[in-house]
């Protein structure tokens, strides 16, 4: 089949090739126009967004043509012709060409123009319309940047557990995994159900977080991170929200709050930069036909830039005095709302800030405490355009401390003894955050519904594919 | 706290810090021995298996000595200091020593040594032993050099969804998926379950296999590979068996079966040279304590070796003409088992081998059927010491015959009209394979169950952590 011979056209295009004849090009058929004395046909094969131009001299003797269709799959052999004052540089002419596979013509991807919103219907067909070609080489591209950036700083890669039967945000938001049969189920003499019998002789869910376990891990490696997926039976129909998403979350031993927000910078600014520099194709489609506003331009600002740092009872008091009306009313206390979040970074700071030292009561029980008994060492990290895009902590390292929390929080401190274990032998100070791989992806490409940025998305009603 | 300011002890032992005085590191006490004009502490930071030495040339100058044990947390400044003529070129010499965090003496991990069935007991406390430390530094290491080997040969690295409502290889161990409560089900008019008010709106399980989704994203950008987690309900208590684990199906269009199985090939010992030449210390760890082979030769062997290729209906006649008792009959159309694999490839051809063209009937329905009418075009790659390894195949990319076959399995067509379409716009040839990311992690290292290989196993009865 060639798979081996063939030249990808992303090679071709970007000169790698060097003999220019008797090249094997396998690829699907975009458009065809065949004129009397000549021929052209835009191939593409996935490797880059830009299609090859096959060039046929003699279309007379190419009997196969007109069953060629858009969205026939081919191999085409024949030789490179350098093409001088155009903006691809190469075209080849057909020597032979083959259909591999035909394309009738009800397919639904000709050269018109589809919603995203039909696209969805047909997630299936769309990784092969320019955009979502795009979309899928940039977030293969952008996890890779991920593991590069952990990797070369020396932090362990992680596999935290999916089916879980601890709830780590304490949300209660978690979808059941159970091998029962929902037509029979076990009860217990009381007539409940009886979770004993279920296959892990418990109740389990998937997992919101590999958090808990990142910092049993962190606790021995030092530094780790996790880079898998994530789940919320949130029965939310928004454009950020989806079921089942990629959550990145570091752990650090060894390891506060103010050397955490660093971390966070550095990882953040990271990602742009790789953007701009592995992701040039990508970048230039983003920012011509899909972003509202110029992204490269805003990414190297964003590069160039300190990121603010303020604590959340500064914040209140910079919202209070804000000369702008908020539908959420401001307080201290009150969970901060996008709309806050973008008050702050957008016309206050003007750049990404980081907002610390949390009240204790709208965060989650494993965040340290300040001296102060009412703040913890939170940290979300806000910037323009979205508001929050990554939350950390500095994590409770003080056995006493946190079973205090727990007991307030009402929690089963039976189910948490290994996690009290690690405040118990040798506890460290550490740290750690989450950012969700889809956001971030939205946020550098402009792509505004968080079903464009997935593959195959999950969400109410929707688990087609 | 001096997170980015201190020596991790793998950079020290290794010589790259430069500047030899006033140097800070984090960690974790390994050993203690106190006499009354020297004290040493074996610190380890989880950065590498080795300990950095700590010498205290005044120890009664140092109270806190005696409060230090086994697992404390320290913070320790000092300067570096060259030694001849042992294993190790440097040590440190103490000049202030800070305890971080205390140990008490219930620790389970003092110096002796524990059974691996009790460390899985205490699955948070064992990543810091050294077995555990480099079974998790190796398998951070290997996970890189899967999305390395992929990334620099143009694959696309994608995330296929956990959540589904289809059933890859129908063997039906799958695990339910559901927002239901269970205490209240909600039923249709004939008393049965009412899926359609499920989150979802239909049943939907945990994927076995993200390789239908791979193959709609391979006929769009060409090559594609999953590494992501996979499941099975499967009530087994073996050394070989979870219930959740991590897999890695890699998919290419316009491949063909020799080509695919020039890729696994490829892959393969790409992996077994990644781990002989950047995981040497984790390899020579394995090589003395776990293996009970030498896994290094046996790994350079390997990669020197040219994988033989044998017909299913081939290895039945070498199997029948075997001087070697089976417990299991050998006849054409038995699927093989171990014992049989491990003969060819063990006894018969003495290398690994690549079995192809099984009959129909044991293998999935997906898979190209031969012009013979009754074998696929599968493969299994059977390596020496465990039989197969990786399972593959090139899939039948003809509509009618996929269709057929659908058929003959009683397969809803209506459910995978989105696999179906594949093949009626612009089908190619394609192939892929499927690698248990925690079997090869095994195979290399020697560990034999798979429990060890795993931070958290979840297995029949055990969903902790």
């Amino acid at each position: 089949m060639n798979y081996f011979t063939r030249k990808k056209v992303k090679d071709i295009l970007s000169g790698q090739v060097e003999d220019m004849s008797n090249i094997t090009v396998l690829g699907w058929v975009r458009t065809k126009r065949v004129s009397k004395n000549i021929a052209f046909i835009e191939i593409n094969d996935g490797s880059t967004l830009e299609n090859l131009q096959i060039v046929i001299l003699n279309p007379e003797e190419f009997e196969v043509l007109s069953d060629i269709n858009t969205g026939s799959s081919l191999k085409v052999v024949g030789y490179l012709d350098e093409i001088k004052g155009r903006e691809q540089s190469v075209e080849m002419k057909a020597e032979k060409i083959e259909i591999v596979g035909d394309c009738p013509s009800d397919y639904e991807l000709q050269k018109k123009r589809h919603s995203f919103e039909y696209l969805r219907e047909i997630a299936h067909l769309r990784p092969r319309t320019n955009t979502f070609g795009v979309v899928n080489r940039f977030r293969s591209k952008m996890s890779y940047a991920v593991h590069k950036f952990f990797q070369e700083r020396g932090f362990n890669y992680i596999h935290t557990p999916i089916i879980t039967a601890n709830d780590t945000e304490g949300a209660g938001e978690i979808f059941r995994v159970s091998n029962f049969d929902l037509e029979n189920l076990p009860l217990t003499d009381k007539g409940e159900v009886d979770y004993s019998q279920d296959f892990f002789g418990e109740e389990t869910g998937l997992t919101v977080s590999g958090q808990l376990e990142a910092e049993v891990l962190a606790s021995a490696l030092g530094d780790v991170y996790t880079f898998g997926p994530t789940f919320r039976a949130e029965n939310s129909n928004t454009a950020r929200h989806v079921a089942e998403f990629w959550m990145i979350e570091p752990e650090m031993a060894f390891c506060n709050l103010e050397e955490n927000m660093q971390v966070i910078e550095d990882f953040l600014k990271y990602l742009f930069k790789y953007a701009l520099e592995e992701c040039k194709e990508e970048m230039a489609f983003f920012n011509k036909w899909i972003a509202d506003d110029n992204r490269v331009e805003k990414l190297e600002e964003l590069i160039e830039s300190d990121f603010d740092r303020v604590s959340y009872t500064d914040a209140i008091e910079i919202l209070i005095e804000a000369e702008q009306d908020f539908e959420y009313d401001v307080e201290w206390g009150i969970d901060l709302q996008t709309e806050h979040e973008r008050y702050l970074t957008e016309k206050h700071f003007k750049k990404p800030v980081m907002v610390t030292d949390y009240p204790r009561e709208i965060k989650a029980f494993y965040m340290r405490l300040n001296d102060d008994g009412k703040t913890v060492r939170a940290v979300d990290c806000l910037v323009p355009g979205i508001g929050e895009i990554v939350g950390g902590s500095q994590r409770e390292e003080r056995y006493d401390l946190l079973v205090k929390m727990m007991e307030e929080d009402n929690m089963e401190l039976d189910q948490y003894d290994w996690f009290l274990d690690l405040r118990k032998y040798g506890t460290v100070p550490h740290s750690g955050f989450g950012l969700g791989f889809e956001r971030i992806l939205m946020y550098i490409s402009g792509i505004n519904n968080i079903r464009d940025i997935i593959a195959f998305p999950r969400t109410p009603g929707n688990a087609k594919f």
